[in-house]
C-alpha cells in the first residue's frame, strides 16, 4: 500500500467509534453494530459486551467473525466515496487483569463506566487475519495482519 | 412494537444510506459497507453492487446475508446510544426491468448513475427474514417480516 493510503487507513481505524459485526448465527451470517477499541499496533481490536447480546451468543459459539468500519456519513454527494475497511478475525473472551485495555477503552468511551459494574459484560479480543481496505474508486487493498501492523505506524 | 419505537425504526431505515452487509465467505462470516434502498414497505431492500466486490461473490454462492444499519454517529457523549437495525434474509439478483426501483435508487443516490453504464453492475434483492431493533437502552425488540411492513406505514 502507498505511505497515503496507509496513513488513511490509520487515521481511520483511530477515528470511528462505530463497527458492524459479523458472526455467524445458526449456520448463517448476522452483523450488528458495535463500540471498538483498536490496539496501538492494530494487532488486535477489543469489543465490550454483553452476554445478553445476540452476537456475543455466536462468538461464544464461533470466534470467526468480521468488523466492518466506514467513514461517517458527511451526507456527500456519493457515499460510496466513503473510505471503509472489513477486518476478518477471530475472537475469544479476555480477561483485562491489569486495566490497561479497560482505560484505553474508558478514554475514548467514557459513557460506558457503567457497564465495567454489570456482570454480563466482558472484553472479547479480535485477532485479525486480514483486512481489505476501500480508500476510493479503484483504491483497494488487501491488506495482512503484518502490514496492518505495519500501517499502525 | 409501540409506536413510537415503530416511527424511529422507519425514520431510521428511510434516512440512512449506509449499511453493512454480512456474508459468507469461504464459511466465515464477512462484512463490509455498501449503501441500499429499502421498499416503500420494507418488504425488500435493495443494493446495487459489482460483480468484483467480495460480497456479490459471497450472495452468488449463498443467498443468506443481514444487513446493519445504524444511526450515524454524531459524536454524543455515548453511542452505544445510537439506534441501530439488523435485517436478515435472503438475497437474490434483481432485473430491474420496469426502471421503478433504479428511479428510486437514483433519486436516493444520484451519482451512482455512473454505475448503471457499467455491465459488471446489478441490483440485489433482499428479502427480511426478520430483523432486530435496538432502539435505546432496553429498548430491543424482535421483529418479524411482516411486522417490518406494519412499521413501514
Amino acid at each position: 500500500m502507498n505511505p497515503d493510503d496507509a496513513r488513511l487507513l490509520a487515521t481511520l481505524i483511530r477515528k470511528e467509534r462505530i463497527a458492524h459485526l459479523a458472526t455467524l448465527r445458526d449456520g448463517v451470517p448476522m452483523a450488528s453494530m458495535t463500540l471498538y477499541l483498536p490496539a496501538p499496533d492494530f494487532s488486535a481490536f477489543y469489543v465490550h459486551v454483553s452476554r445478553l447480546a445476540w452476537h456475543t451468543q455466536d462468538m461464544q459459539r464461533d470466534g470467526h467473525v468480521a468488523l466492518s468500519i466506514a467513514e461517517t456519513d458527511d451526507r456527500r454527494a456519493d457515499p460510496f466515496r466513503l473510505m471503509r475497511v472489513s477486518i476478518r478475525g477471530t475472537a475469544s473472551v479476555f480477561s483485562d487483569e491489569d486495566s490497561e485495555i479497560r482505560n484505553a477503552y474508558l478514554a475514548k468511551y467514557p459513557e460506558q463506566a457503567i457497564n465495567f459494574t454489570l456482570a454480563d459484560f466482558s472484553f472479547w479480543r479480535i485477532e485479525p487475519k486480514d483486512a481489505r481496505f476501500i480508500a476510493g474508486f479503484g483504491r483497494i487493498h488487501n491488506v495482512s495482519a503484518e502490514e496492518l501492523k505495519r500501517v499502525a505506524g
